[in-house]
This record gives C-alpha cells, structure tokens and sequence, in this order.
C-alpha cells in the first residue's frame, strides 16, 4: 500500500532559488524548454525557459546536444556560476543533459525573439506557440494580478465569491446579442452578465463578486469587442448612494497598482509598462463631460443621449489636461441607454445613478444603483414593453425584500488592454473569440 | 468638481467590531435585513441579519415598529450591551429605527428557522429567499472556502491562473453529452472541460489553474450530475509520475481543510460538519480496488472494466476501515475508459497513468498523466477512429513540443456535497441546471 501525503512540492528547485545565489558554485538539476540555442564553435549557449523567467546553460563540446532543440523538454545538470552577463546574474556550466521530450518540428515562429512582429491574424492561429514568447507571457501574468487584487480586495471588504449559472432562461441585458443554445428541448441562452444572480446574492451575502465569462452576441467586428470575455461583477447591499461603488472601485484599481508593483515587476518591466497613478479619479456628469469635450476639441455634440468612442477618448484626453488622470468617472447616464434594472435619478429620470469608467479613453467598468423596490421595477419594466410574468423568479428578491443596493462589471481583458498599451483587446485574451474566431 | 479616493470603506461598523466588545456601552448604528422578530408585551427583538451573522435588537415600545417586517431592510441605532443570551454576546438596544427599504410581501418560506426541511424542488424553485437561511448561506461560505483554499495553494506552488473560452470548436471530452449552439452560423459547442487550453498553457508557464464553469448535456438525473458546474481544474507540466498530482491535490486538501478550520469555523459549526484527516492518503490500483471491495464485500465484479456507483461506495468503505481515510485515490483506470489524451502504461496498454478521487464514497476528481509526444498521440486518435485533422490547432502543442505533464479537474459542487454530507449535488449549487431546471 502506498499512501500520498502533500509532502513532494518542496523537491523541485526553482528558478528563483538559483538567482537568488544560494546555490553558487554548486551542482543543481534544472528542467525546462529550449527557449534558445547559439552554437558558438565549441560551446553551446541554451537558455532554459523556465515558469518564472530564463537561465542560461553553457554546454562544452562534449554534451551530445543533437537532441536538444528549440521547443524540447530537457533536464539540465551543471554547476551554478556567478555570470553578470547572463540573465538573472547567473548561469549554469552543464555537465549533463536529459532529453525529457522533443517537438516533432521546429516552432512556426521564433518564440524567442523579444518581440514576434507578427500580423494579428497570423498571430492568433499560431496561438498555442505564440504565447511561449516572454512578452506574451507577461501580458497574462498582469491579467492574472489584476484578477488576484480583485479577489483579495473583495475578501478584505467582506464580499463573498459566489458562482452562477452560465446557461439561463432570459438575458440580463436584453437587445439581440446573446447566443442562445437548445437545452433538452427548451430554449435557453448563455449569460450576458451575471447581473439578476448577483443582485439575488445580496440579499443573502451583502456583498458579493464572481469573476467568470459572459458572452455577447455582437456582430460588429471592432478592437474593443470580445464576444466571450472574463467579467469581474461586484454587488453590494446597502450602499447610501452609487458613488460609494466608485470609491470601492478606485479602492481596488489602488490595491491592483499596489499589487502588480510588488509582485509582477519583471512583466511590468519585459513590457515598459508604467502604472496610472489612481490616487483619485475624477468624477464628471454624462452631460457635463459631454460638454467640456465639445467645447475643448472642437467636436458638435451630434446625439446628447449617447457617448460616441471619439467623445469616450476626449473625455478621456480632458481628465489627463485637466487632473493628469487617466482615468475618469461618467456618471449620470441616460435612462433610455441603461437597462430596466438601473435606478432613475428622481430629480431629474432621464438620467440614471449610473457611471462608466474610463480608462485611457475607453470603457472599463459599468456600474450603477438598481431598483429595489417591486412596485418602481414593475412599473420600469411596464413602461419598456416588457413582461414582469417572464422574470418572475428575479422579481422573487423584489418581492420579499431587497436592501438598496448596486454594482458595476469590469470588462478584465479591457483592463489588461489598456494598461498593456495593447492596440486590440484580442490581444489580451488567451484565446479569443470573435465574429470569425472559433479556435484555437 | 469630485473625486473618487478609494477611503469609504472603512466608515461602516461591522458585526465583528460589534461582537469583539469594543463598542461596549456605546451607541452605535448597523444595518442589516429583519430576519426575525418576536414582539413580547411591550418589547419586540429584532434578529438583524448582516452579512457575517446576526445581531439581536431589543426595541422598546416607543419605537415605531410597524414596517419592521421579516426582509425589511433598515439601520437600527442603540446601545451596545453585553447579554449572554444573545447571540455572539452583544445585543444592541434600540433608540431609533430607519427603513431603508420594505418588501412587497412576506416571505414564502420561513427564512430564520434553523432547518427548512422543504423537498428540493420547493427548495429550489425557491432559491432567491431560501439561500437566505443561515445553513445555505453557511453551504456558499464554505464552498467559497475551497475555491480560496485551491487558488491559494497553487498560487503558492508556483501556478498561474488561466482564463480559457467555453465557447469551442471541439469538444475535449468526446461523447454525445455536449451543448451545441449556433455562433454566428458556424457549429460551436460548450466547452465539456478546459482540457485543451490548460493542456496548451502548460506549454507556456508548466503549472496552470483555472476555477471556472463547464458544461455537459448528460441526459441523467441522479443526485450526483449537474449540467453545469464548477470545475477546479489544474495542469502541471514537467511531472516525473502522475503519482505526483496525486500528491499535489493531498496537498491542497490538506490547505483547504485548514483553511476552513481557521476561517469558517461558524459555518462548519453551523451545519454540524466534522472536516476528514487528510493527513494521507491511501492510493489502490482500479483492478485491485475492485477486486478487494468484491471480497469483502460479496459483491461480485460485473464489469472488469468499469466502476459502478456501488463499488465507489464500497470502495470507500474499504478504505475508511482499512486506513480509516474519507478519502482514497484509485488509479490506473482502463484505457478504453478515459479520453484520447490519457497516457497508457507502457507496461500495460490496457490501463492509463490516471486516477480518481473517490470522498465519502463519490467520485470527486478526474486526472492523470497525457500524451505529451506528437507521434503517439496521432496514434492513439487514429486507433480510435478519430481524424486528427480536426484537432490540427491541439495538436500544435504537441508538434512543436510539450513537456511531460498531467492535471486534474476537481468538481466543486460534489465536494462542497460531500464535505457537508448533502444528499444531493444540487443543494451545493447556488442555482443548479439539470434535465429539467432552467431557472431561477
């Protein structure tokens, strides 16, 4: 009988414990991909790629490398040596290698070079290569900070994280952009967000988040359009007005910086990023940034109900001359562009106690309060046309009691976009799904 | 002109503040949903539910109770006292009471009773207000607890967390039980598990994680299927045995379970759960396994090939009297039984380098090591009768080099199930889809 015990993690030596110097000067056994391969008369140059970064390996002649091509698996051994030229400080001088697998062909693109320069088309069907590059490696490690400080944050306010059904029985968001699917036999569609589950989560929790895919229909073809991407939703019950949910969010977006700074640097650094500065975010009405757009750059209002992409970068240029912020708060927005669950501004019901964010000229975060008073959503959705029998069981939190409540969605690969200084959110997604992509 | 600073979040008063003493004596205003009341003579007490617990309120007859209803929402402003009766020690007593929001009718199920025992499918039509009940809400803290614990884990370990589409082109699982939708007038499926995209990222960064929804069309309904769940998935390249990920998820269990001890302590409390020693675990090879439950158990072996329900069950009770382990790895299952990806034993190509994890008597864990060289895993599609050619963007990875690697996928809701002793898999998801279950 044998038994397994959680006790092997701690016998693998990792990348970090080779730079960190304890290991000078002594035999260590290292594994990873041939990222890289200068043969230089009667010495090899390999560099290992490895979870956390690259080591060079300098192989005599003696070394049967005939194997050890671009792409391979190997284990090296080699003593470890002090090298300020090679990457990290130090270098390994192998005396042993270990062929653990070899590609069947040499990569279609050179994974290594700093940057692939590839087409965006080329560079998404190569995908599951294309994203061994270092730098493509480092956009995704930012996403996976972004997402561990939205999480952290959330846990530290007290937000419970719950998961809800991707395969339901009416959109949240209504319109035509939802795909839908047969579900033994009954029509069903995929999530647009997870808006009516997490505002039923707070009447049990308070305070919840989920950060999950949703999934939009849309037919146009733009590069800020995803049509599955990753949705960071937060709820929050008893909130005294909808600005508190935009200082929760800068409290975040502060957290994320913090946590980037101290745990992703080297991404950071790979990728000449430089993080915003969101010690305070300003704050501007739907109309009155409309406005101060106009009138600074010279741009007609053409529809006074909408934010068109253009105004959205204006908005955005205005923050920056104005507050050196690079991001900004639109709040106020149109009750006829918001959706039935959005509370109207009783002073003035054209406009609801909603807000977007914007960040480096684009949307980021939609946010708002919501109704939760039965008669006012009933009558809401009365007086869109719409049917209250149809959602009875969201009505349900209505209807037995909803404390006043709100929350926003942060479109995560929008984020990662535009800290990255990425031209195309398609390029912040793993695997992409638009009109025309389908795989890999 | 405003700002938002990311500062408000500490001005709300929390139940732990209140229940740690230190506003002994002192007025105080809380927030909360009236989650009982009980009017005696001239005194009522009011149960407030907040999101970590409940507070009792002593109001007085002066007070204007009468839209104090169960899940009215309101802030109730009063004296802190010490008063053992009460629960967590401290009751507030009430000198004023604000409405904040009232329902439009009381609630259908009695939400403060300490049991429900309504039948799953009154429980489940009525979720939205059930969930409200302590020993639900109690169910969703835990679960989150495991979903913490494995991130936590595998952060620490080195992983790095993926996001992966579920809207593929392929299904990874094969079979019929996959959801078929129209994208934009291609065929399109819901993703069965991430199996290819974490196979690919292991290419990419070794050890990869993704906790995220999966979807499958089983036709079933038995107590343990869903057609949606959470899937705790993980992926680790550069794996010496496959015993190694067997290890890793001793390791995690053993994470989750301290994790829990430490932070959910109320919630296990509450539900009465005792959390299983999962100091180590015993690991049986399938045909021994089966073989060992028949003896001594007379229940003779059917199928060589297959584990039924039952034999799990006896498998676990084998364990649990032999190693008196809740838990137990079974490995080695037949080839014939596990998808095109599993790597066979050289030894013996009737069987894989694979395993499950049975919990109390369930499978809660599928994994093993894969094919990771591109010759024989062509092979072994061919020798399923399967065309490869549809796999070209999958089999990128293994044509252009893929360390030896393996992973698991663990189901959240089973062992969220399990770990509180449900009955049904359905009552350890928030808002289950089956066969018949579309909403809410």
């Amino acid at each position: 009988m044998e038994f397994a015990a959680g006790t092997r993690k701690a016998q693998r030596l990792e990348l970090a414990d080779i730079m960190g110097g304890a290991y000078e000067n002594q035999t260590v056994s290292v594994h990873g991909a041939v990222h890289a391969r200068r043969d230089m008369g009667g010495v090899a140059f390999l560099t290992l790629r490895k979870r956390d970064g690259v080591v060079q390996c300098v192989c005599c002649g003696e070394l049967d490398l005939s194997q050890a091509v671009e792409e391979a698996a190997v284990a090296v051994t080699g003593t470890v040596r002090r090298d300020a030229r090679a990457p990290g400080g130090f270098e390994l001088a192998a005396t042993a290698l270990k062929i653990l697998s070899r590609p069947a062909a040499p990569p279609p693109v050179p994974v290594s070079k700093r940057r692939l320069d590839l087409g965006l088309d080329a560079e998404l069907a190569l995908r599951p290569v294309v994203l061994r590059n270092l730098r493509m490696r480092s956009i995704f490690k930012i996403q996976e900070g972004i997402c561990k400080a939205f999480r952290n944050y959330l846990h530290q306010c007290g937000f419970t994280e719950i998961h809800t059904p991707k395969i339901v029985r009416a959109g949240a968001e209504g319109g035509s952009n939802i795909f839908r699917l047969d579900y033994f036999g009954k029509k069903a569609f995929l999530a647009q967000s997870p808006q009516f589950y997490k505002q039923t989560m707070v009447g049990v929790y308070e305070r919840v988040f989920e950060a999950a895919p949703v999934f939009r229909a849309e037919k146009h073809a733009t590069p800020r359009h995803l049509n599955e991407y990753t949705s960071l939703d937060l709820e929050m019950g008893y909130i005294d007005s909808f600005t508190e949910l935009m200082d929760l969010e800068t409290g975040f977006l502060q957290a994320a910086m913090d946590l980037l700074r101290r745990e992703y640097a080297a991404d950071l650094e790979r990728l000449g990023v430089t993080l915003p500065d969101v010690a305070r975010i300003p704050v501007l009405r739907f109309d009155e940034a409309k406005r101060l757009a106009a009138v600074r750059y010279g741009r007609p209002i053409r529809d006074p109900w909408d934010l068109e992409p253009e105004e959205e970068v204006n908005i955005g240029r205005y923050a920056w001359e104005e507050w050196g912020s690079e991001f900004v708060f639109v709040t106020h927005y149109p009750s006829k562009k918001r959706p039935f669950y959005a509370m109207d501004d009783p002073e003035d019901p054209r406009y609801t106690f909603s807000f977007d964010l914007l960040f480096r000229g684009m949307e980021v975060t939609t946010g708002g309060q919501r109704v939760h008073d039965y008669q006012t959503q009933v009558d809401k959705m009365l007086a869109r046309g719409m049917h209250p029998e149809e959602f009875e069981s969201y009505l349900m939190i209505h209807k037995h009691g909803m404390p006043p409540h709100g929350g926003l969605g942060i479109g995560l690969e929008r984020l990662t976009m535009k800290l990255c200084g990425l031209e195309n959110v398609r390029s912040a997604a793993l695997f992409p799904r638009d009109l025309h992509r389908l795989e890999p």
